[in-house]
């Protein structure tokens, strides 16, 4: 019971992204995505409590990535978890490609909506003080330099979001998920030790 | 003459930013910003073609600063020429707070549209070749370490376009002013060479 009420929720957020990537999030309904997925509006409901919620769960997904690999990696040394996460951080960008105006519409109503922005935006608040708290720990036991963690947080917070708003905005302006590779890897490697 | 009608393009300029951060994009309209600056329809289209190609001329005037700073800058070695880039970068998130939904309005407008998307995605571009170049030349007389020119481009204006797209999803999550001249200042110091 509880394995077919998962795979009904996957169908859900595949036939979602299919529909928001073709034909927009306003005009995909709640009734399109039902007969996309093939399930009745009960069982939408009782997964999402409404397009919005959907939405955000898609955004929970597509991070889901970094956020395991955080998960697996946390009790390795700092320098290991960077590294793990720069290996992983560039996948996310496959599943933004061409998906622009979808996140265009969404952000416009979520910017109408207090709650729904709130929890639109809190993925980066969250990854912010994750890398603050990472690299104060880095600092700390030597294995980077000495710089600001907050600061340097907020750099690699904005080199992500940066990368990703370009791979939206000009999605074959150029290999975005080597890019993302290579500026991640020079940006940690900076703030590494040299003595290592 | 030539006084007169600057003065007439500056009105329409200013009433449209008044006009599209209160009441967005798409609803105000061609005659709503003719009103609003008190010019006919004429002088209107005299200056602009559009509304589509006054909104690129904000983006425009709202670069400005940077490309200002740029010219002015031309001569001096490159590490000056960054500290004055960095001094100035914090200004252009003065002018982005709250602006999020007309951008996001255009954005959506412009992504239907190839040509009004080219021109509106054309200063990023821009700006990776600009400091593609600087950032050779830099490495090329010894004042920054061995960087991959074309990386470390990639890298600023990541961290630019994150900073500015956080400054607009959460104007009030940081003072972005700040934020920005500290990451900014953070990542050049990092390029550059310490026996300088």
């Amino acid at each position: 019971m509880q394995q077919r009420s998962e795979e009904t929720k996957a169908r859900i957020l595949d036939a979602s992204v299919k529909l928001f990537s073709n034909h927009g999030y306003n005009t995909s309904s709640v009734d399109d995505i039902c007969a996309e997925a093939g399930v009745s509006k009960g069982a939408f409901y009782h997964h999402f409590e409404s397009k919005q919620a959907l939405f955000l769960a898609l955004l929970d997904g597509w991070l889901k990535t970094i956020d395991n690999v955080i998960e697996a990696a946390k009790d390795k040394t700092v320098p290991e978890i960077f590294m793990q996460i720069t290996e992983a951080f560039p996948y996310i960008f496959e599943s933004a490609g061409n998906h622009l105006p979808m996140f265009l519409e969404f952000w416009l109503q979520a910017s109408r909506d207090e709650e729904i922005w709130q929890a639109s935006i809190a993925p980066y608040r969250r990854y912010h003080k994750y890398f603050t708290s990472l690299i104060k720990r880095g600092v700390e036991e030597g294995s980077f330099v000495e710089v600001n963690p907050e600061v340097a947080s907020r750099l690699i917070v904005s080199m992500a979001m940066g990368l990703f708003l370009q791979s939206l905005l000009d999605p074959k302006g150029a290999k975005w998920e080597k890019v993302a590779r290579e500026s991640a890897t020079m940006l940690v490697n900076n703030m590494m030790s040299k003595e290592e």
